[in-house]
């Protein structure tokens, strides 16, 4: 495929996968972005892009690393100059695990945060400098329960979502006044995705009274968040199934 | 006016004033709500009611002492019996007062309670008695930067503003899994009102760079939040200018 | 007994009950204060006062209900001319309640937020009168898990102990430049108490392994807090017993 | 130096510098504690060993880098095997940079990370592994405002922070029903160093009022945490002087 940049804003999906990702792709799509959507392997992303192409919408699927510094600033530059300009990126990669404290490896403790934290500032950082200088655009982080609070079992997994939260906050403060909205939202339930289905099938079963989030309910709260006035921007926000108790 | 109870569904604002309270009532109007708009002082509400029927909607203004239980529970019964179903409920009032705290006396520190978290409190039990029987509806409260944290010489407006926090708090978690959808608004800001425009002009003439919160777009986020699926509702979310430092 | 005006500091407790109050009042005693105990019924404080007399300390009781404006500023100027400088107050006041939204009464709500935070108000707005003069003393606010979030059928008690966290953080604010320590604990478990061991006895039997607090000990930290060096100061901290879980 | 394990406890300060540190070994050595201070040079210690003896109290240096997984598992060993049994451990490592987010590089943010949160955790973890045994002992993480909000040109600094103060909550969850008091401070101010008296002048003039935290005070904070009840256990406190503005 030949690309053709044009004049369409850029929506750069960062771990596009089955669920959020992949529905927040598809929203921006129809909404007359053009999606960039990456993970690690690129194979996994073609369902995606034939349903983006096959509502008439445009998308590139990137296979991309996105702990990976130099990757991550090549996929930047590369859509900016080859595609066009980023307005919006959506991150979206977590790795939850649960260890107790002494069974929790080096290994484990530093991939979660590399995955969930260290990714992040990746993303946010190009996706910053590409925007700076059109002070514009929004960013939007996926968090979850354990950014907000430890729990046993999960030092590894909190300690990399908090830090997410505290780039997201620190982000937002400083970008703000640059004009780019930088958003984090605590997903606070179970999303409805295969691992869901398969290891919570109890919890699954609350899937058509409204029990598990639809990933496009998700989506369409990113797409709100990026319609948003610039004088009325929401930094946090949480979203979680009515029955859910917190 | 002949009162003839219909099958619009119902949205009460309590606290209709000129900014935040007026745009809801405005917004959900264009949505086919019948509203009712309430303040102590209902010829107060007579401009709100003639925007809402010019464009076409359908509006009740009702004289209205939040902070009086007898005239809450008055109120939400009429409604029920006289108009319609009570689908939304948005409560508004606030009483921002700074007084350093010796100089704080009684009479203020309980009068911004009561207006503030009181009427907080009779507002959503009436909503709740209302919406119960139908597992249905939503309410929203309006929250401040103060909702979130003291400071210097807001002794009694923080407290109340807590106050209001804690029971959107609590209602959430025990009227969500019922069906009812709560939410809490951290309003961290300046809206465009003419206090502002008047007492604070070098922070009004930031008005054109969206310095200043428009209600309207306060108003749009209440509605969205009213539109969420049942799977994936915000129970907490802050609104504020680009420019705001935080 | 003839009251004489002496040197030695005073420490006032506002609900000097059975459990954190008393114990608080002897553990200051010890030190050398002279106390001042209230309660609405000051016969209720006799075997308190004989406790610390029979230590050799010297202690007051009062009777004040400390919701009455008049009761509490009548109580400190009282005690500032006729017992001495109030150094050290603790208030300790708190009426924990359960109710289902629609069954919490005005009466309730309204009576929770007066015990928990209008007479905290009082308290601490007298006590910064007293201390200011002198830039010097410490206030600590007894709180709660409810003081940080709500949680269902426990909107009337959130509401009072967020309520008064917030009057905690702003005079801490406020009053800490000033001299005076303002400190607020987060008590997040069952104090020793006779009616946890009546209301839950299952809980009260881990008393013997540490899993309900003793009053005592809370008295310790308040009086740890009190001795703090000025350049570093707690405005904030939680007590719980080790198995508690949180 | 022979080293002859007796039944002394051990206190480990990891990150036993000039100040916070330093101060804690100090004030454990003073109760009895046989006391281990780390530092990546060992050489800098030297002092903070003569100091300790010449009170008559035991300490031991060692060189470690925190951030090296078989360095810390090699120094817990070591030290129940030839030393004692470690009762105390305080973690006191931490980065402090400010960096706009595009001016963050990628080995900043990561040594930022591997400093504050990384060596937070390995310090942590082998510390559980010595202590679970014995279902006994105190582990405190040193934290910052930084812990609790992120702030514009604070993304790397507030990440890891937030990360370590997650790995608190975590842990303390965890292993406090095993007997095991896990502690988190907010050190919410200037503390007397040498960086402080060069680069904040005018802050460090405070001083003599009480403007500066005095790492002794913090160490008597630490000792105070470790000998609180089990029934009674603070997880989180802040600490900063008088006239911080917070």
């Amino acid at each position: 495929m030949t690309i053709i940049r044009n004049s369409a804003p850029v929506a750069v999906v960062i771990g596009a996968g089955d669920a959020t990702g992949g529905a927040t792709a598809r929203r921006f799509a129809r909404e007359g972005f053009t999606v960039v959507a990456t993970r690690r392997n690129a194979d996994a992303l073609q369902a995606l892009l034939k349903d983006i192409e096959s509502e008439g919408g445009v998308a590139h699927a990137m296979a991309c690393d996105a702990r990976q510094e130099d990757a991550m600033v090549d996929l930047f530059k590369g859509i900016e100059r080859d595609i066009g300009c980023v307005e919006v990126v959506v991150f979206n990669i977590g790795g939850n695990v649960y260890f107790p404290i002494i069974e929790t490896t080096a290994q484990v403790y530093r991939k979660v945060w590399e995955m969930s934290a260290f990714a992040g500032f990746l993303t946010g950082r190009e996706a910053a400098k590409a925007m700076l200088p059109r002070n514009k655009g929004t960013i939007i982080f996926t968090g979850a329960t354990a950014s907000l609070r430890g729990a046993s079992g999960f030092s590894a997994f909190a300690s990399a979502k908090f830090a997410l939260r505290a780039l997201a906050q620190s982000m937002a403060r400083e970008l703000g006044p640059q004009g780019i909205h930088v958003a984090h939202s605590i997903i606070d339930g179970a999303i409805d995705t295969a691992f869901i289905r398969e290891i919570f099938p109890d919890k699954y079963a609350t899937k058509s009274e409204g029990g598990i989030i639809d990933p496009e309910h998700i989506a369409e709260q990113y797409w709100q968040i990026h319609c948003q006035a610039r004088d009325c921007w929401t930094h946090e926000f949480d979203l979680r199934p009515w029955m859910e108790t917190f």
